[in-house]
């Protein structure tokens, strides 16, 4: 059985973000990302230097996890990264709906993959300029094909600044049908030192009054309510 | 031109709590209510001795609030309380769905309204033991049947304590097919006093762990952002 690179596997807990916001979840973080964003919050399942702390698992060995997890009771397990599309999770979907469990994918939006079609809801995050990305939207409408027959698929796009507002609202423009999500870029990112929980509060205050200002009403804006409850703390 | 109790109209902001939460609005919060919950976070559009500030308004004197708000773009009008229910929306939804608006409608469910039928977003609440109120589950069922041709229906619970849990768990059994989102109750309302951050997100987790260990996966488990945010100031 082919191995896959796993970060981490943990859970259940509420999914923090985006269209799911408030869900039931146990995340599968996959190891390795075609990205290097400068404000990345998850290097771990990223940098190659952490590469030796991501483990080999098979399908069944991630399938083992998640139930036991999950006790069992079928729930939204959240594929991300990371990059999930590196790998195939086809032979995981396919296994886990067969028990009733759902699959959520976030990804950036680079790599297509046809098991895209198998997810329940599919969030592509196109990385904005503070990134120092460039996205390849050749890639990201592939992605979109792909995902045709998937249950629902929406964008979540970060913002950290006005140039990255900007762009947001351009890329809004461009895909009218996805239902958008805006969340406030996260600066502190080191699971070592405690989030100051004001100044997360300031930064969707900011995002806010931007959007409402701006009378831009298709976006919904959320926080990372992970992140406003435990900080960086990994595995929660 | 009948008019209408309303104790304030107020945004565009984003909801803060429920299957809409993030989305941006504009709130009409009517004055009146049915129930006296011990907790209510809204006394001013409930108790009598605020009904002096309770502006009579027609149809059209609202609808030019929400037009002049939201700059004449449309959005989604968040009709709260007090019980919207007890006063006729019927012609105010007609008048803003010919404009492109999307209403949404919160209410406990003691009163059904056959206008339920042409709300987007119908959110019922019943409210738990922890309220001194008690909820009459055939008003309830008559909500539900005046709101089959709703766009969504879902149901919202406040939990302030085990009992309140317990209670909850037993609605949804009795109501499977409703989404439910489920949020800790804050007892800090007085909107002249902070609130404390830390016992925001206390309660949060203290919610999500009981849920999570009971591997209860049907809910999602969300703050009332607007609180994290903005406290118990009003108009935000």
């Amino acid at each position: 059985m082919t191995s896959l690179r796993i970060a981490e596997i943990f859970g259940p807990t509420v999914q923090g973000e985006g269209a799911l916001i408030g869900e039931p979840t146990v995340f599968v973080r996959t190891g390795g990302c075609d990205y290097r964003c400068v404000w990345c919050d998850s290097l771990h399942a990223v940098a190659s230097e952490f590469r030796h702390t991501w483990a080999a698992m098979t399908t069944d060995d991630i399938w083992n996890d998640i139930t036991r997890l999950s006790q069992g009771k079928p729930l939204t397990v959240s594929l991300s990264g990371g990059n999930p599309a590196i790998q195939d999770f086809a032979p995981l979907i396919t296994l886990g709906h067969e028990h009733g469990y759902k699959f959520a994918l976030e990804t950036q939006g680079s790599i297509a993959r046809p098991w895209f079609s198998q997810i329940d809801t599919l969030v592509l995050s196109p990385k904005p300029p503070s990134s120092g990305e460039t996205v390849d939207w050749t890639a990201f409408d592939a992605c979109l094909e792909a995902a045709q027959d998937a249950g629902t698929v929406v964008m979540k796009i970060v913002i950290f600044d006005d140039k990255d507002y900007d762009w947001a609202r351009d890329v809004a423009d461009a895909y009218p049908a996805l239902p958008l999500y805006l969340q406030p870029g996260n600066p502190e990112v080191d699971p070592n030192v405690a989030v100051d929980p004001q100044a997360l509060s300031d930064r969707l205050l900011w995002l806010v009054d931007k959007v409402m200002e701006d009378a831009w009403f298709t976006p919904r804006v959320l926080p990372q309510l992970h992140v406003m409850l435990w900080g960086n703390k990994r595995g929660v």
